[in-house]
């Protein structure tokens, strides 16, 4: 079963924002077993959408569109859907007074008639329910095609997927299985593993696909099986991924989909109930941005140093004033010194610290822009490695904070 | 002139990565004045890609495709641009000798025949110099149109685009000009707005287009103008923008394109020479993280205190054990003892602090999900504000760092 995705706004085609509704919506469709064709963007313009449309009516049983339902005058889908079914604006008194009832309860500016005219929707649509804003999602048919319409803003969108969407194309629609298994690596190139795993590769069932995701030093492996029975095609994944661990197993850190380095982290922590500190200067943050980013990380996490000025270092996390004199501040000794002593201060098992040169100008060290330290102490042993990151901040900056966790689950798992 | 965009990948279509290639490909096409008509997304199939390309050409004078351009069995870009360009892959001597070179000098790995077949390339290609990759960029003329094919890693494609191929498009293709402005604005709805705007909006030029783009609490207003006199467009709309303010000039917080509340809060804290450090508890050392990554931090933010356990804010800050069991650890008084204690520590001019619960379940306090207070401590005074953020954890994290911003810059721009 087939179904395609049309977003809708001239803020996506002139890059104004990036278009992430469209993976959600293709993660969400695929775990139920449909897969998605093609995504189209396409400008706030009648005749456009109307051409998307009508491409995806030929091809596809479920079309989902996002963007254009707000109140003002540059939205105009619930118009070009009356256009394309030949139909007509009427009042929903359901979403209206659901419109009231949030402008009562959570908006303090009062209601107006371009809130009140979100209610109105095609004669033919079936409305969904948008729990969390004014405008609602439509459910039209048209032939075997259904057009699903829901508005752009990612929260709003997601919660209809989820509540509204995906039930009714379980209900009203049989499909085949779709499974998907990613295999996290790091430390080894596109490339380099795909000669480790040539002969794996080319005896894969025919029902079996493989992608290489590369990013940022770590590239995940993708096997994508697609079946009537969802038995047999799990069967027939798993036994290929026991497979590829005497060819890779060095380099596997992970096998559950969207599974982090920082998710195996955190559940390392949580089961060895030992905890976690960092003290961070060029990152600024970012390494317990991400650790506190998943819930539950309270039980683990202590807190963090966040050392950015040469001051703060010395200070707050009482760095030697003479060794970073002697050594300069992005140094071997700074980072040990700034891992041993945020492990003493917040009384953890484990830290990590990071000193370096993010760019774009060196800053108040000689160090070359991308280099950097990264330290790490448990209570065993304290460590600190250099790196040459490149010369883009930004990279420089999650290339390192990636590094850091690396790093760090080595020693977690070797204790 | 019309160009569109084709990013080849099944990755896309089931979800796994948000394409963000083609985000900024549109900003930068339009910058130098080139539209996007569309964007469409395509699996790893020759049939498929074929179809996408020939529905682009008719209507588009440049084609840029990403991805399908990787060293593995799933990459077929090359292959089908033969098949649509009846031609054949041959070996680009430069290209080979350039992989040659990366693998010596940055890849720990020894170079294999998969990375040597990257450098073979349709013969009627113009080879795009890849500065920091494997996979040349490759530039196809079929009659009035160019096809552009580029590497799917969103580093490499962006130096290709930069320095490859908007200079040949520059040089080859006459274009009228485009001009985008964003009003930056906080603190009312787009509807409410709306209303404010509306005999402005009504009046508007027929060449100026006007888009609202709510996010997170902030609707951008942008303004888009096309015409053959760059100057008077320009013009036009910096006339249309002045017109602007008398009618919400109070919500107005910028109007550069990209223009963050960060972005405000640095130039000023440069401009002033004054200081700022943060004391983070649920955000976890998102708000450091945010002001670390413009360049430049260094010279005004000193460092933060990521207080996430409540020992971490007694121990390391210095909030009295007493107020936190008077009061609990998510109060009004704790979120001042940090704002206060981290501007003395750090000895800065502004400090923040954030203290709150972002779920899924209660801390270490009995404060519901989604309650927070932000303070803000300045030479002047301090001051704490309680909100409530709803329950979705990564939402209420963001909006309070958003809203952290906000309270700072008012500080700030009254000092």
């Amino acid at each position: 079963m087939q179904a395609e995705i049309i977003t809708i706004g001239d803020e996506i085609l002139i890059g104004q924002i990036v278009d992430s509704n469209s993976a959600f919506i293709s993660k969400e469709l695929n775990k139920i077993g449909v897969s998605v064709y093609q995504i189209t963007s396409v400008q706030d313009d009648r005749d456009h959408i109307l051409a998307a449309l009508k491409t995806a009516e030929d091809r596809s049983s479920v079309v989902i569109m996002t963007g254009g339902l707000g109140p003002t005058k540059d939205d105009i889908t619930k118009h070009t859907l009356c256009h394309f079914f030949d139909d007509e604006l009427i009042q929903n008194d359901v979403v209206l007074e659901y419109i009231e009832h949030l402008f009562k309860k959570y908006i303090s500016t009062p209601i107006s008639d371009l809130n009140r005219k979100q209610a109105l929707v095609p004669s033919k649509a079936t409305v969904l329910h948008n729990a969390h804003g004014t405008a609602p999602g439509l459910w039209m048919k048209k032939g075997d095609t259904v057009f699903v319409s829901l508005p752009g803003v990612p929260f709003e969108m997601r919660n209809l997927i989820k509540n509204e969407v995906l039930p009714k194309i379980i209900q009203e629609y049989k499909r085949p299985h779709i499974f998907h298994k990613t295999i996290m690596t790091y430390g080894l190139g596109e490339s380099a593993i795909a000669i480790k795993i040539e002969e794996w590769e080319n005896n894969l069932p025919q029902f079996i696909k493989l992608a290489y995701l590369p990013n940022l030093g770590r590239v995940r492996l993708r096997l994508s099986a697609k079946g009537i029975s969802k038995e047999e095609i799990i069967v027939a994944v798993e036994a290929e991924v026991k497979k590829l661990y005497p060819l890779i197993g060095d380099i596997i850190y992970g096998e559950e989909e969207d599974e982090s380095i920082e998710h195996q982290i955190a559940k390392q922590l949580t089961e060895k109930k030992m905890t976690l500190a960092t003290a961070e200067s060029f990152t600024g943050g970012k390494i317990a941005q991400q650790l506190t980013s998943i819930p539950g990380a309270s039980s683990y996490f202590k807190g963090s140093v966040v050392s950015y000025a040469t001051e703060t270092k010395v200070n707050l996390l009482n760095v030697p004033k003479e060794m970073i004199e002697k050594h300069s501040v992005v140094s071997k000794e700074v980072a040990i010194a700034m891992a041993k002593n945020v492990r003493d201060l917040l009384g953890v098992d484990f830290s990590v610290a990071t000193t370096g040169n993010a760019g774009p100008t060196k800053g108040d060290s000689n160090a070359e822009v991308g280099t950097v330290f990264i330290a790490i102490s448990t209570p065993q042993h304290t460590f600190a490695q250099e790196f040459t990151m490149g010369n883009h901040r930004e990279r420089i900056v999650q290339k390192s904070v990636n590094k850091a966790f690396e790093l760090l689950l080595k020693e977690i798992l070797n204790f």
